[in-house]
């Protein structure tokens, strides 16, 4: 492996050193049109991955998968008062279509509970057809004036969840139960621990009655917003005219809720694992596992014969054969991408019947006995996984500490998460912070809980933070 | 089941047909801008399970998925002059971004060989980058006038291949090697027998050098272009300075290909099978392959019994335990959907240890001893799957006649395809049936295999068929 970091060091210039993964781990590029992203196979992959995952576990919470219009007409913005408040500054209008000036500008959609508000009109009649859930996989556009790769980019993926359901309580269930799936697909499979809680009015999505949010800490000590989930209440039922009629055959509106995550998520795996020497995955959303390094040519046959081991023992495994390439920068190369286990084979360890196994999370180096490698891998892939959970974890608590009044903060300029009595900070302390870069990330029970949809925020703990 | 139809029949007006399946299945409906098109939970399970099956073809064929950005700066396509010919007129165009009107309008892909040849020119330096093979899966963008559901809509959904070579050769082999690859798709899970060929010079694909098509045949006689592989020569790659270093060190241009297949597939799976009761889905393609009808409230254990065991036995069953809307109504509506199997499960079904079996593609209705049942309902898709396979061979056989010159569709006004010998038609034929809304759907070899790229036009085989 080479000495001399191909990255620039995390703590000489985190931004920098995020770019830079970004490029040579080949996970994406800015496109042509400023602010827009384009995704190389690297980073799709890991994308696939996450959705791969959270489809299935929005399908076993009995969601379907629909598909709506890009385009929006623009007064389906008006209906809602405080959505096209948030929206419009943020907007991109097709003016032109076909060679000619369109009679009416349409927009292209920055999120779709308007155009899907309008379906669920037609959809819903009566308390047979509820509760209505739906969600989408599809790109929306918010035009970005400081675009950065995965964080903020003019064009994103990503799914968003829209229901509809007969009463307050069903539609506040769903959007607690949706939160939920966010936090296990991060936790389980992603080895992150964001914080949950829900958002201040202040930082509220642009039409909901409540949002719920996970707050994941960045090894720079920023926050990142991975994931939300919204009540609506029936702001969006009664914009759009959402009615069914009940047991009693009275009419009434319905309870809306929507809830995403983006390709922002593969940003915050990034900054969540990735060190000095690369990108590190966590072996479950990883597209490799493992891979095989043949050292020369003439191992190249005991490499593949080591490689189809793998598979067949279920590990995602690549061959790496290109021997032509020097094998030091094929495992730089590889480190950089992030793949959890490395197997290097030279003509020495095929003599010891051994192989060199390499860890990308410690680094750790060892010969293991080539038989029953298989399983050994499926060991090791574990440990990875619990390995990078447990460091997020642990730093994540080592960077949370108690404070008081907006002080806590402003004093101290610190990193991480500083937690505060929201009695002791208010909307007055909120907007004091926010001066000076700091926001409320989300409100969080004394016991670390999640508060329920009528707990009041006073009694409440904010969690502050610099974030994204 | 009802006994008056809720369909308008094909035979009376095959266009209404099929506007009424799509509502009636719940497939698909018009989006409030004109021309898009909202895709509903039924429709877009199809449409997953076509991504699905398509995707790992892709993949095991060698290639990655990556994101291209929806939006393309316009000057972009006017470096391929028949590119920028063929599509402008088709261009939806963002003016205003953010609030502001932008300084350079962009326009919303179309297509992206533009904008993946600009990355293609950055990414390729040497012979040891090729091939590159990328695929993406995309919403685009092409104003229509006259939008039909699924067929011509404004945005739609498809993937995109997109490969670079460093010969002419290995480019052609790629460009039919995915037209295979569309062809297994829509023969082996589609159940579909569509007509492979070579588009004519004034058919083709704009900036394509050779295009090749599947063109199956619907149920009223006309064509569907089902997907197309293109070999676009240098074009691409002068256009966008796509350049490797050869073996000797010397520059040359990549050649190369693109191919797709989008949500057009669905609305040609909805004609090729359909029939006056509704869809009829082949069972690999099937969201649900078999619906377990409870008829009455004291059978729904059973019948939740009924449907584990198919599921158990690998089938995709649903349960339809839904007693509160009567039976007619239910195993209509089912029909409609083209559900491949049903099983009715009444008292008197329990009582003699059997269930009602019901095909879709031909109606037929058998008692079947309950034990057992999970392979029984196995075999039973496989022969679905093969009869409607059969049946839209041989109807497509049926309705392809031999004729000689124009004067073969022109005066009969026929239906299905017309063989005729490119010799006796040419482009001046060519043009003369195309004013009677004849077009030559693609060219074959006269022993019925697909042509090779250096094959010429004549002594090959014209199918000519009105197409939508």
């Amino acid at each position: 492996m080479s000495k001399q970091p191909v990255l620039t060091p995390q703590s000489e210039d985190f931004p920098r050193w995020y770019q830079d993964v970004i490029a040579k781990a080949e996970l994406a590029e800015n496109g042509p049109v400023r602010g827009t992203m384009t995704i190389r196979p690297w980073g799709y992959a890991i994308w696939e991955r996450i959705q791969a995952d959270l489809d299935s576990r929005i399908k076993e919470t009995g969601h379907e998968n629909a598909y709506f219009p890009l385009f929006i007409p623009m007064p389906f913005f008006e209906r809602e008062a405080d959505h096209v408040e948030g929206f419009s500054p943020e907007l991109a209008v097709v003016t032109h279509g076909g060679g000619a000036e369109l009679g009416e500008p349409v927009a292209v959609r920055p999120t779709s509970e308007t155009v899907i508000g309008d379906c669920m009109s037609r959809w819903i009649q009566s308390h047979r057809d509820l509760p209505l859930l739906l969600n989408q996989w599809a790109n929306v556009v918010r035009w970005e004036l400081r675009p950065r790769l995965f964080l903020r980019t003019s064009e994103f993926l990503w799914q968003e969840g829209h229901t509809a359901h007969a009463s307050r309580e069903e539609a506040v269930e769903e959007t607690l139960r949706m939160h939920r799936v966010y936090y296990d697909l991060m936790h389980d499979t992603l080895a992150m621990n964001p914080v949950l809680g829900r958002k201040t009015a202040a930082e509220r999505f642009a039409g909901a009655e409540l949002t719920y949010t996970l707050e994941g800490l960045m090894r720079d000590g920023k926050a990142l917003q991975m994931g939300t989930s919204h009540y609506l209440g029936q702001n969006f039922a009664r914009a759009f005219d959402i009615t069914f009629s009940d047991t009693d055959g009275q009419l009434a509106h319905c309870h809306t809720t929507s809830w995403g995550v983006s390709t922002r998520v593969v940003g915050s795996l990034i900054m969540t694992h990735g060190d000095d020497r690369g990108l590190r995955l966590p072996p479950r959303v990883a597209p490799v596992q493992a891979v095989v390094i043949a050292i020369r040519d003439e191992v190249a046959a005991d490499a593949r014969e080591l490689h189809a081991e793998l598979e067949a023992a279920g590990v995602r495994s690549r061959l790496d054969d290109d021997t032509h390439t020097g094998f030091g920068r094929r495992a730089t190369d590889w480190e950089i991408k992030g793949v959890p286990v490395r197997l290097e084979l030279g003509p020495r360890d095929v003599e010891q019947a051994a192989v060199t196994v390499v860890r990308r999370d410690t680094g750790e180096k060892a010969s293991h006995p080539r038989s029953g490698i298989g399983a050994a891998v499926v060991r090791l892939l574990d440990d990875v996984q619990a390995s990078l959970l447990a460091e997020t974890t642990a730093r994540r608590d080592a960077e949370t500490r108690d404070g008081d009044g907006p002080d806590a903060v402003l004093d101290g300029g610190a990193d991480g998460f500083t937690r505060i009595a929201w009695s002791s900070l208010g909307e007055a302390g909120e907007a004091t912070i926010a001066e000076a870069g700091y926001t409320v990330r989300c409100l969080v029970s004394p016991d670390g809980g999640v508060p329920g949809a009528d707990t009041p925020d006073d009694g409440l703990v904010a969690y502050v933070a610099r974030a994204y």
